[in-house]
C-alpha cells in the first residue's frame, strides 16, 4: 500500500493534484464527537496559498465536502471521507516538462515506480496539494484531542539560519497561528520574511525547521520497540512531503550531551511527579513520560525554483536544461506549519486511542 | 502490539534482559536462502560487550539458538526463530533500584504503561539487551541484501563534539567493521577513544551520531505519503533504544539551503541516467532514486551512569537520589553501529521484498 | 478500524445509505493496468436494483465517478478512489423505525457500537448498498486477473430449498451472468424465480447459497497457518452483509467423508501434476494447488419483509410492533452473484500480487 | 507475512513438526493478568495425543516453556513467548515419502509454495502440531476472558454422520471437556468412538463437526464491513489446518429460511433487552448483540491413511502408490476441540481488547 497510515485510527489520502479531486478516508474515529467545521476552515487556511508570505498565487480552492461519517454535527464512528475538488489547475504549465524530469521532485522516481503510468500534471500523488487532506484530517483529530485536554502547536522554529526563539519544552507554547508568520518573536519573523522575498526575486527558494509541542497528553502510552511512540510520529512525519529529519526533545544535540547533563531527573510536585528538564520530548522507553510532547521536522528547500537547472532530457537522452515557469513557493515552511500539527494530531490521536 | 514490526517482512522481538532468554521471529523470509551462520556470529560480536572500548564488562553470552525456519543451512520461508538465553544477570544488582526510578530511563514509563507488572530487573523488556535479536535479524538481511547486490555499511559520525570524516554521499564507503572503533579515520577515533575513557572516569556518559549507507539499492523501489522509504527505515531506527533523531541525505542541514544548491541534477552517465549529488539521500518522494540510501541516527548518552542522581523514592513519595552501581557502557554508540545497520537491513529487504 | 481490507491491494469503503455518497479507495493496484469501464458499468449492473426478479424497485443510480489513480485509461498505481452519489432516498420510510429496531437488522448492534452517533437512515454505513462500491472494486479486480489468465464466476447455488446444478469443481464453468438469473439449469431457475415471487407476495424473503470458481489461479501461492488462502478469502467474504456461511471444495460435506475418499490423489498429465478430483476446492495447507479455487456462501433471507414483526420500542422501553413498509429485494441472492465474484477477486488480486 | 494473526492481541506462531521446537509470541496482552499453568497444562492436555480415542500414539510431550512477558505469575504486558521442544520425532518414518506427495497434504503445495526449501520432516511448518503453541494462546486468553466473565465451550458436532445433541443457542451450554470423548450425549459419544475405532481397524480415518459458544461477551463489539466479528473469528478459524467450512449461527441453514422465520426479535426481559432466537449467532451487522456467540467448523478426515493411495512420484515422474506408515489420528476431531475454543477465545479477545 502507498498511502495508508495508522493502526487505530486509518488515514486513507488519494487524488492526484490536477485531478478530478483530492480526498481522505478516515476510519476508526470515535463516534458522537461534536466537529466544527468553521474551526476546521480556519485551521485549513492557514495552509492554503495566498495567506502566508512566499506562497504561491494559485488559488486552490480547498472547499471541503464531507461525504461520509458525519451526521447531525457529530462524527459518527463509521469512515469519514472529505473531498475537495481540483480546479484552476493550468495543467499546460507542466505538460512541456515531462520529457524533462525537475531535479528535486519525484518526476524521475515516479517513472521509475510507477513506469510511466503515473499522472504526471502537477506532480500528480506526489503533490504538495495532498497535505490539504491530511490537514483537514488532523484538524479533526486536533478537535478530538482539545476534548480531552491535549493542544497541538507548531511554530517556525527557523528558516534558512534565521532562527526564532525555540519553545519552553517544560510549558505551553504561546499560540502564535494567528500571526502572518506563526513565530514567537516577530522581530526574527520579520527577518524571515525579509529572506522568503529575496529568494522569491532570485528564483529560488529556501529550507526551514517546523517545532511542534503536545501538551496534556497522558503518561504511560505508547510502548518499547517498534511500535514507539517517536515511531509512529516520525513515520506520519516523513509522509509530510519534504521532510527530510525528525527529531524528538533535544534531538541531535543530545548526542554532545554527557548523560549527567541528558538525563531528566524526577521530583515531586504537588500535582504529582514531574521532570526536571523535558531533553527526551515527553518519550521516555518509547512512552509517553506526561511532559509535553516535543519534536522538530526539517524541510528542504521547494525543488520549483525559477532558475534553470541542469537535468536530462529523456526523449532524446542526453543532458539538458529545464526552466520551471509555474507559481511555486519560494519558501513552504510557514503553510507547512499546519500541516505538521495535524499530522502529529493524528498520531497522537491513533495512540491515545489504541492504548 | 508493541514488538512487531514490517510489512512482507515481520519482526517479532520477545524477552526480558533477565528472564529466560530473549530472541526474535521473522516471518516473510524467501525460501532457499543460504545463511552462513559464522558471518552472523562475526556481525553480532561487533555488538557485543566487552568488544569495544567504553561497554560493559558484561558477558552477555549471545549464543544464538535457531529454534525455526532454518533447514539444511537455508531458509524454509517458514517463521525463523532465533533464541538467546540469559546468564550472568546478577539481578541484585538492580533490585534495589525499583524504588527509585533511575533518571533517562523507561522505569517511570514503564510503571504508568504496565501498571508495576512488567519485569523491572535489568530494563525488562525496555533494556538495550533486546537489540542483540534485533541484530540476528539484521545479519540474516544482509546476507540476502549482498546476493542482491546491496551493501549496508553504518560508521561512527561523531562521539560528542568530535567527528569522523563523513562518507561521500555519491560513492560506497570504505569497511572499518573491523577497527576497534568503527570509523574512517583513525585519528578522530582515538580521540573518540580518549573522550570514553575520559568519561567512564568520570561516572559519566556520552552520546553520538551514527552514519549509514546502503549502495545498490534499486531506483523505483517504495512509494509516496505514508508508507515512504523515509517513514519506513525512520520507524524501525526509532525502535532502537536511544535514538532521539533520523536525518535522511543532509538532513537538518537542508533547512538552510537553496533549493538551487539542494536539488540533486541528473546527467547522462556511461550506466544511465546518474544524480551529480546526493543531499536527498538516494530518496525522492518516498521512492529510491538509484543512488545510495543515506541517513544518520542520533544517540542519546547511556542513562545509566555511576554519579549520584536525584530522583524520586515512590515509597515514602518523596525526593531522593540514586546511585546505579551495575556495569554500564560509557558509551553506546560503538556498539549501535551494527545495531543500525541491522535495522536499515531489514527495513531495505522489506521495501525490497514488497515491490 | 472498520472498513478496509487486505494486504498488498487495500480497499476502503466509505458512506451511508442516505448520506451524499458511498464510495471506494483501491490502493497498491499495479500501474499501468487498462480498465475498460465499459465491462465494469456491465458487470455493476448485476448487482443493481430492477435488474433481477426479486428485487427491489428503488432505482440505485450506480454512477460511479473515478477521482483518482485513473489517467489516460490506465491505473496510475496510486490509490484509485471510485464515488457513487445518491439520490432518490426517501428518508421519511425509515425514520418513525428508529424507535423500533427492525428485527434481523443491524439497529440494536449500532446502537450499541455508536451509542446512537450513527447515521440511521437506510441502514446507514451498514447498508446492502455499500456492495456497490465493493462491486465496482471487483470489476477493476477482475479485470487485472482476466489479463493473467484467472476467471472468476459465481451462479446461485440455491434458493431455499431448490438447487441449481453444482459445478464441476475440475473444469471451467459456464457463463451463465448473462441470463436474468445466473444458474446453469435454466428449469431450476424458473423454479427459483417462483419462489422469489411468491415470497415477496407474502411479504416475506427467502435466503440462498452462492457458488464461486476461479479458474487459472497458479500454485504455489498463500501460505500456511493464519494468513493462508481460506481464511483471506473468508475474511472478505463475510465482510458481505447477510453472508453467514463459508466453505471451500466440498466444505462442510468432508466433515462425512472418509480419508480414503476426501484425499485430491495427484497423476501425471500431459500439461504436468494434476490432482484427479477437486474436493479441497484448489487450497491445500493453505496453499493454491493449481486446481480451480472453488467455494460456497451462505445467504441469510433479506431481513427486511413486509409483514409485522415483533420488537421492542425504545421510546417506551415495551415490546411493540414494527411493519416495514420501503422497498426490498424478497431475495437478494440473484444480486449477490457479482457482489461475491468481486469479493473473490479482490481477494486473489491480492494473494496473486502480494507473492 | 505467513503465521501473524491480530489486531490488538498479535499471534506470531513459529515452528516445525521435527525441528528444534515450537512456540508462539503473544503480543498485546493487557499486564497485571494471573496465569495459571496448571489450568494451561489442563487444557492442553485436551489437545495432546493419546488422551483421545483414535489419537496417534506419538508422545508429543508439551512441555510449554515460558520465556518471556510473564513475572511473578502474571503477565508483564511485553511480549510473551512460550516453546515446546521437539523430541521423539522418527523422521525416518517421513523421509522416504519426499519423492511421493501424499495426497490430502501440503506436500505439493508447499513444494510449489517454497520451491523445496521448507523442512519436510513431518509436514514441518505445515503440521498439525502448530495447533499445540496456538492452544497455549487460547489457554491465556480463555483465562483472561474467564475474568471478564466470557465463557468459550465447545463440543464434537458430529463425526462422520453421527451427530451429538446441538447447543441451545440461547444458554450456556454443559461443560463436557472432562468427558473421553466431548459430547452432550454420552450415547452419542459411544457410537462416535466406535465408528473412529472402526476407522483406523480400516486404516482410514473419518471427518466432523466442531460447535463452539461463547457466552457473556458484551453487545457493541466489533464493527460493520471488513473488520467484522465473523470475519475475524473466521480468519483465525481457518488458520487450523483441516478447517473446510465456518458458518455463525444456524449458518448454512439460513439459507433455506424466511425472513419471518430467521429474524431474531428483540423482547424486554428483566435484565434488558434480549431476543427471542438465536439464528445469527449473537453477530448481528458484524458486531456483537449480547446472545451468545455460536459458530461450527467443518474438519476434513485426516489425510494421513493407512491404506494404499494413487500418488505421483517425483523422481521418475510417473503415477506411484505412497503408503502412510507413520502413526496418525483415524480423527483429529476430539483433539480438535481445545484448538477451537483456543482459536476462538484469542479472536473473541482481541475484539474485546481493541474496542
Amino acid at each position: 500500500m502507498s498511502s495508508m497510515w495508522g493502526n487505530k485510527i486509518r488515514i486513507s489520502l488519494f487524488g492526484e493534484s490536477h485531478g478530478k479531486g483530492i480526498g481522505v478516508v478516515i476510519d476508526g474515529l470515535p463516534p458522537g464527537e461534536p466537529i466544527d467545521t468553521e474551526r476546521i476552515a480556519q485551521h485549513m487556511k492557514r495552509r492554503s496559498p495566498g495567506f502566508q508570505p512566499g506562497a504561491t498565487a494559485r488559488r486552490e480552492g480547498d472547499e471541503i465536502s464531507v461525504i461520509s461519517g458525519f451526521y447531525n454535527g457529530k462524527t459518527t464512528g463509521t469512515p469519514l471521507c472529505a473531498m475537495i475538488g481540483n480546479s484552476d489547475t493550468r495543467s499546460v504549465d507542466y505538460d512541456k516538462l515531462v520529457a524533462k524530469p525537475r531535479p528535486g521532485h519525484a518526476d524521475l522516481t515516479g517513472l521509475a515506480r510507477y513506469a510511466g503510468a503515473n499522472d504526471p500534471r502537477g506532480g500528480g500523488h506526489f503533490s504538495g496539494r495532498l497535505t490539504a487532506p491530511l490537514t483537514f484530517a488532523g484538524a479533526v483529530a486536533i478537535q478530538i484531542l482539545n476534548r480531552r485536554g491535549i493542544t497541538v502547536r507548531a511554530h517556525i522554529a527557523s528558516i534558512g539560519t534565521i532562527e526564532d526563539t525555540p519553545y519552553d519544552p517544560t510549558q505551553t507554547p504561546e499560540d502564535c497561528s494567528e500571526r502572518s508568520l506563526p513565530v514567537l518573536s516577530e522581530d526574527r519573523g520579520l527577518k524571515m520574511r525579509q529572506l522568503i522575498e529575496t529568494l522569491r526575486d532570485e528564483h529560488d527558494s529556501i529550507g526551514g525547521v517546523v517545532e511542534c509541542m503536545a501538551t496534556g497528553f497522558p503518561a504511560g502510552l505508547g510502548r518499547p520497540i517498534f511500535d514507539n511512540m517517536e515511531s509512529r510520529i516520525a513515520s506520519i512525519l516523513f509522509g509530510v512531503p519534504a521532510v527530510k529529519g525528525v527529531e524528538f526533545g533535544r534531538g541531535f544535540k543530545v548526542s554532545q550531551f554527557k548523560g549527567s547533563q541528558n538525563n531528566d531527573s524526577p521530583y515531586m510536585a504537588e500535582e504529582g511527579i514531574r521532570l526536571r528538564t523535558n531533553h527526551a520530548g515527553g518519550i521516555e522507553g518509547g512512552i509517553s513520560n506526561g511532559m509535553p510532547i516535543l519534536f522538530r521536522c526539517a524541510f528542504k528547500p521547494t525543488p520549483s525554483i525559477g532558475k534553470p537547472q541542469k537535468t536530462v532530457n529523456l526523449e532524446t537522452m542526453t543532458d539538458d536544461t529545464v526552466e520551471i515557469t509555474g507559481r511555486h513557493d519560494s519558501c513552504i515552511v510557514p503553510r507547512a506549519v499546519p500541516v505538521i500539527e495535524s499530522a502529529a494530531a493524528i498520531a497522537l490521536l491513533d495512540i491515545l486511542l489504541e492504548d
